[in-house]
């Protein structure tokens, strides 16, 4: 029979990247050091599971059925940003440069793993999008081959029913150096270079 | 007012190794995958906090006053065998090659984090080698500054008792190139060498 040791250590592993040897030094520091910590623990995970679910329109975790995002009459319902998961959400959100609302897919387009457009439950995307203040989506997943063609796949629906689909734009990261910058990059930079107007 | 999701996070990031990003990322995945699992390891926290201390005479994590390995008598009490962690200790239990006791440190003497003989309470260690069947101390802290400053420390005190007092060998891996093994292990192999007798 397990004992409370062994199954506190094997519990810790559904945590991403957490192995037998780092399970065993968290199971370890945290009854060791940490009884507080642990305790406190114990309960934002009990208190996360019962209280959160997703919001009824971004799909991002939210105590209420429509998170306060959503509800914020002061954003730009007009634009719904596309993104992978809510860390990607927070870092457009750290810009201060967009003001318009959120779908967060909760994973994007795998088929090697098993994710296809049912798995993602694209279908509710859609059905979000279908919303008559809706005039654009801007497609925010990662530049990674499964996030591209989330992109792609998204694109296209968008597109047939008439509304805007942007991207954002590939290019040199801010102080980038060119001959240090990959040469993909380089290259993305140069289709989408942009006319420069007078000012 | 933080959010369960916010909390969760910050909690989270009691594990040691654990920064915002991966707390936040370790967040999102249990939420979103591995809800049976989060539950488990809130439950499997609860339930080590409240069934296990420490063993009374080797220190490590028990469920009962004395451990079952301390009330092992198939074992060689005459030896105990001092370690920092219990890692440390199953690592010497897998070598199959030492059938004595164990006395497990919970750390190691480190002055710069305020961890003296006090907070290490070595005085309990003392008082455990103080058992009159007790006959060699086997000195098992890791070869570092720190666990060689530990090491010293116990010697010391132990020797001035008549116990006999010993410490793993230094050396050339199994199966280490000298060429590949860095230079300071080959210097202690060199020290430590062992007169081959004829056997
Ligand atoms: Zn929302
Ligand atoms: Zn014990």
């Amino acid at each position: 029979m397990p004992t409370p040791l062994d199954e506190l250590i094997e519990a810790l592993r559904c945590l991403p990247g957490v192995g037998a040897r780092s399970a065993q030094r968290m199971a370890h520091h945290l009854l060791q050091r940490e009884r507080r910590g642990a305790q406190r623990l114990a309960r934002a995970i009990e208190a996360a599971l019962t209280t959160l679910t997703h919001c009824a329109r971004c799909n991002a975790f939210s105590e209420t059925t429509v998170c306060a995002r959503c509800s914020d009459p002061a954003r730009d319902a007009t634009l719904v940003c596309v993104v992978e998961s809510p860390a990607d959400m927070e870092a457009i959100e750290q810009t201060h440069s967009y003001r318009g609302l959120y779908y967060v897919l909760m994973g994007r387009l795998s088929p090697l793993d098993g994710i296809g457009p049912k798995e993602l439950e694209l279908e509710r995307l859609l059905e979000r999008l279908a919303a008559p203040e809706v005039r654009e989506v801007v497609l925010a997943t990662n530049f990674t081959n499964e996030g591209e063609a989330t992109a792609h796949w998204i694109a296209e629906r968008v597109r047939a029913r008439g509304l805007a689909v942007t991207r954002l734009a590939r290019g040199v990261p801010l102080g980038g150096e060119l001959e240090y910058v990959d040469p993909a990059t380089v290259a993305h930079a140069l289709i989408d270079r942009r006319r420069l107007d007078a000012t």
